[in-house]
């Protein structure tokens, strides 16, 4: 009998698994269940949809479900929300949303790609007509018509994390006048105190009126069901328009319910080969946790990359290979405006918690040499451990070159250099695209005096 | 008695070597000699003071003589010239070019950072007033003083490595007609041939005519001293300004009539300690061979930023330390027109001569998310091991982000990564910077199925 492989989820994680498994197996019979309409969309690109810097959804697009069928060989079953898992007997239970009709199916072998989901402020009022994330396609569909219909003039983005940035960007781009409260100090938490600065800095440049230590206590609606004022710890803000960006969590409700082990960040825990804690179960993508091979702790870094590469490895295990998927060294970055920002490694706090010696030293230099057009500074943080002169992490920003110099500083992390082996690389150097001395070696240069 | 450290060039190796020198033992005395005016510039910047992006040629200079005396505490004598080495007494003979005097001076130490000349093309008429190289600053000084002067029209390149493709940007920016004789058939021979291609195309999109196979027979003056006619195998060039860029050679007339060892390339082959094969005597920068730490092969590869790591080391060795330079990948890259060229490792011949089971692959990608207005093509070539599996270089050209996306190829070549880690790297996924997957990812991912 043909091997039955059940994935369950059908953004990133979801298709790279069921694609990878039916390759590996050509003669397995594969189905995709999702409970939206859509699948294999960038995630990442619908604030730029948004922000009308794409005017076309299906570019956002990779695969709809009939492509997948006919070019993969994979099943694809959209509007199926997927219930339960009975391990024992290797079934799961289906709804098909349509006909609103449960069904049984086996499986050989189950993958879980369930996904993050948007953390709400557990308020009344943000189900208001005008209140939106931005964590499907069909969110930022919503929000896209919503500011063509109705024209806002004034947003309201609740949260200062990366979706956060983003929005601020795209609303801007509409001239909406934009508020940004957020919890903290600064925004973008996990990045360090001087990146986060200049990014709050970029923000009021820009005309994004950016609230600190804001904690929204209430949504206030009128009679059609919008909010049109939201009361914080700061003070009462009134919108026409409100943005949810509180950050994501693992969605594992079906794995909790199938006592599948998941971590401290909530996320499912999977071996090298992305096997859950439970036989003939994977997972794969922003429902797990991740090692973080810099320090080899466990983290909840969502990410579309992360995501497929799990993918492969859980749908080529499933299928019966023997793939291996190591961890992450952590490598995001967002626009803010006319900033690139960017971190690569652990966080300063990160490499303390984890009881390294932490050293970080920052510093400012040209991307390219300084009479060139193009030339603009660019800020690099590094973080180093003092006793292994390990460079640990580093944050980059600045208006040019500063996303792909992380790439370089990334593999740096990644094979573990020393700050002095980092000071020694070979970079290139030419006046339209390189400095005599690239910023990474003058930083390396810098934090070495301190080791 | 003091130390005596002497120090021989003093553009780009020999003032690191002397500052170096001074900071180790700051007891020492150390001089450096300079046969010009004009000590540590930035040559590669020439080309761009010629095509007037920078307008005073001051920006060129880091250190004036008195600077590197007063910052430094290094003696300087430019218009000295070093005539000759007695390395059993330990003296140099120098002469003082202003008063056309001979002096012998000791040394404890003696550091060689004599450089590289232009090569020539054994023909009279090079010397014509309309005749130039680019192999200096007074050089540069006198292309731009006769372009503003005498508003030349037409001018002819002679030789198609990077210093040609720089100049015919710079000479196309005053808009002449420019015509550029190259041996081969392609210019930039160092390059794998679609990026040859590519950037004969570059040149010839922005109207400078590329003329391969030409051999130039002879430079024919009218009765002022200036050429007006190259002959050549391929016809007869009019010019009002002539742009020898043949390439370079290591300047080694003094380290030869020392007995110093010369390699293959003709220059001075070095320990890691940069010690030549005499006895107090170490060498830097252009004058040398350097080992290329991908094959282990001597290769000639004159470059700024090497010639001042070596010359940093040759310093500090010279006033008693230790230090180590373990030779280059090679990272370079060049701008020609809209183009970022850039080559890391070593090239598809380099390795085939080198014994390595060459496998390449070339693949076009977007450099940014496709719908990014910034977004633009990317092509890289990689050159990979069948046995080892090892990354050994790559060329990658654009007209975005191709310059620093083969600096992080080249950490990947210099850390033995092999093409099955290159495709699991971690690489930032954000639209506006990079898409889903890297160009870099996509190109291991390629090559990969052929290994």
């Amino acid at each position: 009998m043909k091997q039955r492989i059940l994935v369950v989820g059908g953004l990133a994680a979801g298709p790279s698994a069921a694609s990878k498994a039916k390759r590996v197996n050509p003669n397995a019979d594969v189905t995709l269940f999702e409970g939206g309409e859509h699948i294999s969309y960038g995630i990442c690109e619908v604030p730029y949809y948004v922000g009308g810097i794409v005017n076309d959804p299906d570019h956002l697009i990779s695969y709809t479900p009939q492509r997948l069928e006919k070019e993969k060989g994979v099943k694809v079953k959209t509007l199926h929300l997927v219930e339960g898992i009975d391990p024992v007997r290797k079934k799961i239970v289906v709804r098909d949303l349509l006909r609103d009709k449960l069904a049984e199916h086996p499986y050989d072998k189950l993958i879980l790609a369930t996904g993050s989901m948007p953390r709400s402020l557990g308020l009344s009022g943000e189900k208001g007509r005008n209140v939106f994330n931005v964590k499907s396609l069909d969110q930022g569909l919503a929000i896209k018509q919503f500011i063509d219909q109705e024209h806002p003039r004034r947003a309201l983005i609740i949260g200062g994390g990366y979706i956060g940035m983003e929005l601020a960007e795209a609303l801007r781009n509409h001239e909406m006048q934009t508020t940004l409260l957020h919890r903290g100090d600064l925004p973008m938490s996990g990045l360090e105190n001087e990146t986060r600065l200049a990014v709050k800095q970029e923000l009021e440049k820009h005309g994004v009126a950016f609230v600190s230590r804001s904690h929204v206590q209430e949504l206030r609606s009128d009679t059609t069901g919008k909010v049109v004022e939201v009361m914080a710890s700061t003070g009462a803000y009134e919108a026409d328009l409100v943005i949810l960006s509180l950050g994501v969590e693992p969605q594992t409700t079906l794995a909790k319910a199938a006592r599948i082990r998941v971590g401290r960040y909530g996320g499912i825990q999977t071996d090298q080969r992305q096997a859950t804690s439970i036989d003939s179960i994977y997972a794969a993508g922003d429902c797990c946790e991740i090692r973080n091979v810099v320090n080899n702790a466990w983290m909840y870094i969502p990410l579309a990359t992360t995501a497929s590469k799990q993918g492969w490895v859980a749908g080529e295990n499933a299928a019966g290979g023997r793939a291996v998927f190591k961890g992450v060294i952590r490598a995001i970055a967002v626009k803010v405006f006319d900033q690139e920002i960017a971190q690569v490694g652990i966080s300063s706090q990160e490499a303390a918690e984890s009881g390294f010696d932490v050293v970080t030293e920052s510093i400012t230099a040209n991307s390219r040499v300084g009479f060139m057009p193009a030339n603009a500074k660019v800020h690099l943080t590094l973080i180093a451990d003092k006793r292994s002169k390990r460079l640990l992490g580093a944050n980059i920003f600045g208006e040019d070159g500063a996303v792909l110099r992380a790439n370089t500083l990334g593999v740096a992390i990644q094979q573990h250099l020393t700050i002095d082996q980092l000071a020694r690389l070979d970079l290139i150097y030419t006046p339209p695209y390189s400095p005599l001395w690239d910023p990474i070696l003058i930083a390396a240069n810098q934090i070495g005096k301190r080791l």
